[in-house]
């Protein structure tokens, strides 16, 4: 009977929508059509900072086929859209301000896309033009406003120990200056909608999307409707990463505007250009770092970080507690003062990426440690290794580590994997021996917040829905989304693992808030744990309804009742198909369905001064890069790399691996490629034509993945995330080993070949 | 704070759905479209009996427009359709029968109905005729069979006491026989699906319907789908009966293997006369009766009825039932016999209509007791009150009754409120005074078994789903479905009772299949009981989510935490608003989503001698009935009703009084006006210029409605069903009426004009 006994967490798994994404039967919210709809363009401003003195749409209303062109006269409930800071309007009234090229002003709704594009292009706008705030230092002169206060919006900070003491009396002092740019999330699926009036007198929101419950509240807002009266219903999506955490809302309030006056579905995809242009990046981030050693000991560190926050707020306040938090690495640092603000400028306003805040300060950190390592002739693994939290560590906000702290396991792994020393001993011996082209080895070593954080319970929970329906096959519904990571196999694995079902016989739907009440988002690497504890805590329930009928019908009396390879069994031998016992179940009116629900543990935090438990628990990683930089052109290409990370479980080792493998190519993009380009406040690199993104030519043959299982006690058999920290090791590592290839310190990502060679010439006048 | 407590439960409030379908905007199956849909027709039969030689599509193809036409080649999973027996294919095989005129054939997909219609008319059918079986007499000879073993296709007994013993020694006996016609459900909308691929990979089944489970299950098999593939979401539904029980199953059948086939929505709509000629109705029954008295005593009875099943079993062996246990009235009798059997003929399949077999049979001893009180002098009103079932008596089954037996109140009610004696005297009177026209009173008086009862207690449990979004707005779905009957109402009027959220916070949304599992047919006056306990219990288990919060928050320590009025409160005058408190509760993670479940108490009865507990309780209703009979057409005019009704609670009176209202016109029509004619087994009064139905104003001005709330422990608030034994007593009382009125027994239902001439020129022979 070992087949039965033999577990679906951590076995190899297919992907369970792996099919329908290859063959094309995958529907996208391009692909979803509703009878009668219209499609929507939007008329945006074009211009980054003035006053909206008048809106004309006669020429574009004559056009054949348009169906109506909407304005902020025809918002039912508020024009207001985001959720932190009430700053953002949804359609730009008359008199009132644009405040980036990408201001939405009016929707049009016409028989087709290009009929409403053409008729875009129609609706005459009138701009009283203003100058634009377009950097972080002008935004904060505060000479020119964004907003009606001061640019400088909001502001964090941490206060451990006493680092300004700590530094009057050091004599082992460092200072550096870092600047993360922007990064475009590059989903393969631009934003997407149709809003539908649906059978329930509401309205049917379809779309990619990773939080279905802000869209939900979004419409219920510009509606002015209960929320019983939006549905929201993700569809397939491309990819996502952060930049449909927040922007879905906007976009279906749009198309919502439009549905709601013509009582007709209505839809709208973004074109790249526009996508590009109007929706969220990873925020740039300047930094100043000062810290103390005692030996090879960090004693202090004082931290300075300003966010551009673009035109609105949006999820900056939120982004922010994360950059805060992990500013100072994943070092164990007595005294610590981080300060973080954001300032208002007019430009796209950044929000959430993967990594939410944290990369760029991580780069930042690292590449001070890389240097301080650099000029005390230290060996940079080492000088981690002495610093690094461990089992009984306090983090930056005086958080005490009790388990699940694999940091310095990584990097130990990551260490012997990449033969450390002997691999940076072959790269100083390439180097002597060639001139053109010279190589480098990196390091970089991070921890990364699991879960929404102190700044966030209010939001940290998760619901699931489950059913058995008579022939055995089970629904699941999660709040959580499918987004390309791999949700709904760990979700699969997990309702497969507790039921016994086989996995072929699980279907877990595209999520659909009318199922399963607000469940959060899906970000900050929490769908395995959160929707995977509900679904468990469902499924459970499930097992001991069941587990009766099984007793009644073959009279075990045996205390384990097991489920598993498609069966239920006892230790006696007795045993019964998962399809029959249910069907025998639903003969005897056993109820077989239920609802699984998962809340985070309460956290202390002290928001004032940033001490206390920042999140539930942390997942690390650490990483080895080795680069080759053309000196003629100053490009880099990353030859080898060697990365571990601590996951606590690897419930869907398949999904791990995917999301390592992901994640270092786009961390990669991040730290060489990806580099936006504004003129006036607008993105002239607004397609992949120019904005260049790493493919799979770019990724080194040598990624050498390593996964480290502490595990994490309220986790699922011990999982904790891993979506985000893959990507974020990645910068530092790359620019830690362009540094060394060079011999000048790479201070600003991405490490562009203009960088490269400004760095080496000296001359950096040219770079942003 | 009186406002507070008022209860939802027994007030007048109006109907939920009212408005939308009063206003237009709600959305039946036919006013559902979905993008590339295509239109389907039917090709059926048109032969009563025969073997199906050849199907040739080739001209129809040749059409333009038309996308496909799908045969039992077509059918990628099982070709068989119907539960109980499999006997009924979905489309019929080339080489196998034809059984009766509706016998589908082929599906037509086109791009439009006209299209799809021109074309079914275009495929060549081949069919060799056989002689066809159209009478029960001429079935019961077996000389042609309808299948392949014998057209007597399924019976049942009841075997209490000893009645052959009773009747031998006996000198008080009395026979009757007689015949209850077709009755046709006349809903106003006629049977529609539209079955859509969905962005699961499965099917999603639009359509008007009582019981999406059924066509679940019906899809996934001739899909050969897991049910996990199959959604079903009822649409606005105008209007069932029964009707819409098992025949959408067949309809989406149709439609989905269209769908299956093209890959693209497709929609079924029938005509008034595709819905008349091929789906269900009321059986036709004969029965034969004969009664042994002693004094005013019923000492015993023995039954046989023949009911007419058509060309497929589909539900008549579970309708059969019914009619077994409902045979001998609400009396108590020590000696009975029942016998009945249905037997196959080459007609439509009769199915299940609002009594579900019953009426038949009710018309048939209600008579029978009629014209035993007419021959032996008795006040017909005294001869049921000696008999009726009351507390402690013994059904015809044998089942002991303990509580919620309204019978004798009823009587009590409707005969004070007739003035009984009077109005008999008084028509005595205007008959003396009338030569052309002649009036009569006749009484009835009957019991319904509520819900499945011992014959489906497998299917007798019902699940909901309840969802209180972050704005207090709170959503309901239940396993049941409304179809004009008042379930919406209901159950949100018993949600509010429960959560003390204002009614119009509360939306009931349609079912799906997807929410909540198997909850069995909406069917047997069961919703109100079952729907109505899972969605109590859900909102129960809510409710004591939210009385923590506002302990915490208001400090209250009182024991007597209540909801009501849109507020929670305690005796000590602490309150907060529902939405309020559901506002902190979301910030405290609490879940605020459950399942309910009700399952039915356990019965235990002996099927094979029709002996124990046939129901889980019982209503029970009594009426009085004036006609005026026009000797010169024969034709019959209600003048005026009096009907008791005991409902064990009425949780909804508006509900409870539009049922009866609805009812008793439908019992009405069932009585005297409602004649559906065959010829060669093709339905000639195929739409309502010939089936003709009573309108409101065939409705009596005075029809006068008393309700009895004798509490059934099990219901909600002490609540039994409504829905069918409103029709129930109408047509004896009806006919009992009109027996007085031309001094002649009526011992057949439609009491037609020609029938009534028939009669009283005392020449039945072109009556059928």
């Amino acid at each position: 009977m070992s087949d039965l006994q033999e577990r679906v967490v951590g076995r190899k798994i297919k992907r369970v929508d792996a099919l329908e994404k290859v063959d094309g039967r995958a529907k996208f919210a391009a692909d979803v059509s509703f009878d009668r709809q219209v499609y929507c363009a939007l008329v945006i401003a074009k211009k980054a900072h003035g006053i909206l003195k008048a809106i004309d749409t006669s020429a574009a209303m004559r056009l054949p086929g348009v169906e109506g062109i909407f304005t902020w006269k025809d918002i039912p409930g508020e024009n207001q859209l985001g959720d932190v800071i009430k700053d953002m309007p949804c359609l730009v009234k008359e008199g009132e301000k644009i405040r980036f090229f990408g201001d939405v002003l009016a929707v049009v709704a016409a028989k087709d896309k290009k009929t409403a594009e053409e008729a875009a292009d129609l609706v005459k706008i009138e701009i009283e033009e203003l100058r634009p705030v377009l950097t972080i230092e002008d935004a904060l002169k505060d000479e020119v406003l964004v907003h009606e206060k001061s640019n400088i919006g909001v502001s964090k900070k941490i206060r451990k120990g006493n680092a300004s003491e700590y530094f009057v009396n050091s004599k082992l002092v460092f200072e550096g200056e870092f600047y993360a740019h922007y990064q475009e999330q590059a989903y393969m699926e631009t934003q997407g909608v149709i809003v539908v009036p649906d059978i329930d007198y509401g309205f049917t929101v379809y779309g990619t999307m990773q939080c279905p419950y802000y869209v939900q509240g979004a419409l219920s807002h510009v509606l002015g409707l209960p929320m019983s009266r939006i549905r929201v219903i993700q569809t397939e999506t491309g990819g996502a990463f952060g930049g449909k955490e927040d922007v879905p809302s906007y976009v279906a309030a749009y198309a919502a505007v439009a549905s709601y006056n013509l009582k007709r579905p209505a839809k709208l995809i973004y074109s790249r250009e526009i996508d590009i242009q109007i929706t969220s990046k990873r925020h740039p981030v300047k930094s100043y770092y000062k810290v103390a050693l005692e030996g090879k000991k960090i004693k202090a560190m004082q931290i300075e970080a300003y966010m551009d926050m673009g035109a609105y707020a949006t999820l900056t306040p939120i982004v922010m507690f994360r950059t805060l938090v992990h500013a100072a690495g994943a070092y164990e640092i007595e005294n610590v003062d981080v300060d973080v603000c954001a300032v208002y400028t007019n430009k796209v306003p950044p929000g959430a990426f993967r990594g939410f805040g944290s990369p760029q300060v991580l780069f930042a950190v690292e590449s001070m440690l890389d240097d301080i390592a650099f000029q005390m002739g230290f060996d940079p693994m080492e000088f981690r290794e002495i610093n690094t939290l461990k089992k009984g560590s306090r983090t930056s906000t005086d958080h005490l580590l009790l388990h699940s702290v694999g940091a310095p396991e990584t990097l130990s792994r990551v260490k012997k994997a990449s033969n450390w020393q002997r691999l940076v001993a072959e790269t100083e011996q390439f180097n002597k021996g060639n001139e053109d082209f010279k190589r480098g080895v990196g390091v970089s070593h991070i921890f990364y917040g699991v879960s929404l954080g102190a700044g966030g319970q209010a939001l940290d929970k998760s619901g699931a829905h489950v059913l058995i329906n008579k022939d055995g096959s089970v629904e699941v519904r999660i709040g959580g989304t499918e987004m390309g990571q791999g949700a709904k196999t760990v979700i699969a694995i997990m309702a497969a693992e507790e039921l016994g079902q086989s996995i072929e016989r699980i279907l877990v739907h595209q999520p659909d808030t009318a199922f399963v009440p607000d469940s959060g988002p899906t970000v900050a690497s929490r769908t395995t744990i959160y929707s995977g504890n509900a679904v468990r805590s469902a499924c459970i329930a499930l097992r001991e309804k069941l587990i009766p009928v099984f007793r009644e019908i073959t009279g075990s009396s045996s205390a384990g009742v097991k489920f598993g390879g498609g069966s239920v069994y006892d230790e006696d031998g007795k045993r019964m198909r998962f399809d029959e016992i249910v069907e025998e179940a639903y003969k005897r009116n056993v109820k077989l369905f239920d609802t699984g629900w998962y809340e985070t543990p309460k956290l202390s935090f002290d928001m004032e001064n940033g001490i206390g438990e920042a999140y539930v628990t942390y997942s690390y990683a650490s990483q080895v890069v080795q680069v080759e930089v053309d000196l003629a052109t100053g490009s880099t290409k990353v030859l080898k790399a060697f990365t571990a990370h601590d996951v606590g479980k690897s419930v869907n080792p398949e999904g791990v691996m995917g999301q390592i493998q992901g994640g270092f190519a786009q961390g990669m993009g991040y730290a060489i490629y990806e580099d936006l380009k504004h003129r006036d406040g607008r993105i002239i690199s607004d397609n992949f034509n120019t904005y260049i993104i790493p493919t799979v030519h770019e990724v080194p043959p040598e990624l050498v993945i390593d996964v480290v299982e502490d595990p994490f006690p309220e986790g699922p058999y011990g999982a904790k995330g891993i979506g985000e920290p893959s990507l974020m090791p990645v910068p530092a590592a790359v620019a830690n080993a362009v540094s060394m290839a060079i011999g000048k310190r790479v201070r600003r990502i991405p490490v562009t070949p203009e960088y490269v060679l400004s760095l080496i010439e000296g001359n950096l006048s040219n770079i942003v």
